[in-house]
């Protein structure tokens, strides 16, 4: 088996938020997919160690923020390679809450997508949330940043904690 | 709800083969992901409808082909917008099956990834199929096409059946 070949698979570049009480939190997060368009239901991906699995178990919803393709990457590095634990990832930056209490950003977004979660699939080191799009909008006209371009031409590079890591 | 910021989603777009017996079969799918990096796990999203779906229930495994970026739209319609039961697909592509009896392309492919089903998630229309990576390769340096290309440049469209359709 060539893994390699996981390459070949293509993604967006997004930050999953959600909630917990009065606290926020976000990640970088790759596996972010439609499965059934009636109703429109969408299925995240997420690693059982990081802090937002916390916050998406508790909150019972999370909020997508679909990354614009010009998103910088010291912006991408806080959300994807910093801990919630650590630091307060939205200090600084422009965002909302939803009705839902989830944080909305309002820069380097070109859409949002919000999902009440209501089935999980224990999939190993990865939780996959399963949940209708209880609220959507497109925020810009910008193209969303895919895998491929954060790879190929920002030199991007995957976390350990990621589903699509793959040792070097 | 804005319904267009489900398409601010990436993906790219595979043909997804299976076999029941003799019988092999294979349709176009953009919802493929992968959840776990330890052990390389995937998630096929399948409507219940569609004649693949049965053959994957029946054989257990299946075949992602990533199709190339230079795909033509007869190629990519050949699987997307007829159904294996009224013709054989395969009639005519060049493919060879794998050890399992998968259909494995030979044009039109940059990568495939084959998986052994072990849990099924049922996601009202649609079935999640997940399962481990048992083989995957390399099967030309050409670009993955990604969902986004097929709408924008080569003007196709989502079946009905797709969990991405969106009525117009």
């Amino acid at each position: 088996m060539n893994p390699k070949a996981l390459h070949a698979i293509s993604y967006g570049l997004y930050v999953v938020a959600a909630h917990k009480g009065d606290k926020i939190n976000g990640q970088i997060a790759n596996t972010v997919f439609q499965i059934t368009s009636k109703p429109p239901t969408l299925a995240v991906s997420i690693n059982k160690e990081n802090y937002t699995h916390e916050f998406i178990k508790e909150g019972r919803s999370l909020a997508v923020n679909v990354l614009d393709r010009d998103t910088g990457m010291v912006f991408i590095g806080r959300f994807g390679f910093k801990c919630g634990r650590d630091i307060d990832k939205f200090d600084g930056v422009k965002y909302h809450l939803s009705p839902l209490g989830n944080p909305i950003l309002e820069e380097n977004s070109t859409a949002f997508l919000e999902v009440r979660v209501d089935k999980e699939v224990d999939a190993g080191t990865h939780t996959i949330f399963i949940g209708e799009v209880v609220d959507a909008d497109i925020q810009s006209d910008g193209e969303p940043l895919t895998y491929a371009h954060y790879h190929l031409v920002k030199k991007g590079k995957a976390p350990k904690a990621a589903p699509t890591y793959i040792e070097e």
